[in-house]
């Protein structure tokens, strides 16, 4: 496969959405069509069934198990119809999250284990990890201020979480980028957005020089 | 866990739902409500919708790495509404398929992996192996003719494939037989019902002299 594949995790209240939107934005105006922006569950039918599923309020019983295996489930699906086509035909890709999500919210927030999390992941994406991450760092607590703040128009289970949650996320992505120091690094996204964006661009050349 | 877990295998046609409701009509006189008679997906709200997702003929882009991890989680929430809390209450339980169906169907018949979709699962069951697997033997071409003649109030995807996937199916049975011949008996399930109930009962009886 030709193209590129970047992701770009944080816990909730990283400001991952307006800082991709940014980076999106500029993108476009160089590559067009060859960028394909993306996030789970992408659009598709199947995963967006899956994700009804996932996000349904009614859904009170949901083993913490089963919601593992089913986000795995519409990752799959998302990757068969959407990243690898896109990837074969060259595109840069760049998803809002992907695998470390699940190790950081399933593995680690929700307990699992982060290894037994990875290692049912790998089923999904049989050896296609991102070339590089871009992890947002946030504090929990600053996370969890920016979502109370800004957020009125979507709330959800997860949204919903004890402080203690967000920090056991938080501690199992700075796992993650210590396990993965060459395609994980780490943005400081408690500066103001100008500087964030600014840092991110920067963690994009290092790794492709000619891609702004 | 105080209960015992028995569960029923087979390829399509080797006649594994009367077998279970003679013996199940057998063991409710006997144990009445301490019998727990059930089959993934159970029942439960999730499973049901997950099932709902695998099952509709519109799904036909479904990746068979998708459909395995969705079958993965509807194992696990059977499992945590039903099974466990079944075997808790120290409960027979008996399952019309479990992991073995997996490996067979989508490990061996779909060929994602026999060894791939074992180790998958393993997320989804955490450890909860059957006491006793009951596998019901039968060749490839007289189940799709016993199929074909009995089936006609149910035809979905799995019922519409080839010889050929049929016969992978039932390899992979085999091969798990001889992996675990502690775990799992086969029955010739080729022979009349009668005597195939007959043997049935002499395997459950074999692993618990005073079941019947």
């Amino acid at each position: 496969m030709n193209g590129q594949f970047i992701s770009f995790e944080g816990p909730d209240g990283a400001g991952k959405t307006s800082v991709l939107k940014a980076i999106g934005e500029e993108l476009r105006v160089k590559y067009g069509d060859n960028l394909m922006l993306t996030r789970e569950p992408g659009g598709n039918k199947i995963s967006e069934s899956i994700r009804n599923i996932i996000l349904d309020p009614i859904n009170t019983e949901m083993d913490v198990r089963t919601e593992a295996l089913l986000y795995a489930a519409a990752r799959r699906q998302h990757l068969m119809e959407t990243v690898i086509p896109a990837l074969k035909a060259g595109k840069l890709v760049i998803s809002d999250r992907y695998v470390d999500s699940s190790v950081a919210y399933q593995g680690g927030g929700r307990e699992i284990g982060e290894q037994a999390v990875w290692q049912m992941n790998q089923f999904a994406i049989d050896g296609l990890e991102p070339d590089l991450t871009v992890y947002l760092d946030i504090e929990s607590e600053e996370g969890i201020r920016r979502i109370k703040t800004h957020r009125t128009d979507e709330i959800n289970r997860l949204d919903v979480e004890a402080l203690e949650f967000h920090q056991r996320v938080r501690k199992s992505y700075l796992n993650l980028l210590e396990q993965n120091p060459e395609r994980i690094k780490l943005v400081d996204a408690s500066q103001p957005l100008d500087k964030v964006l600014q840092d991110v661009k920067e963690t994009m050349l290092q790794k492709y020089p000619n891609l702004f």
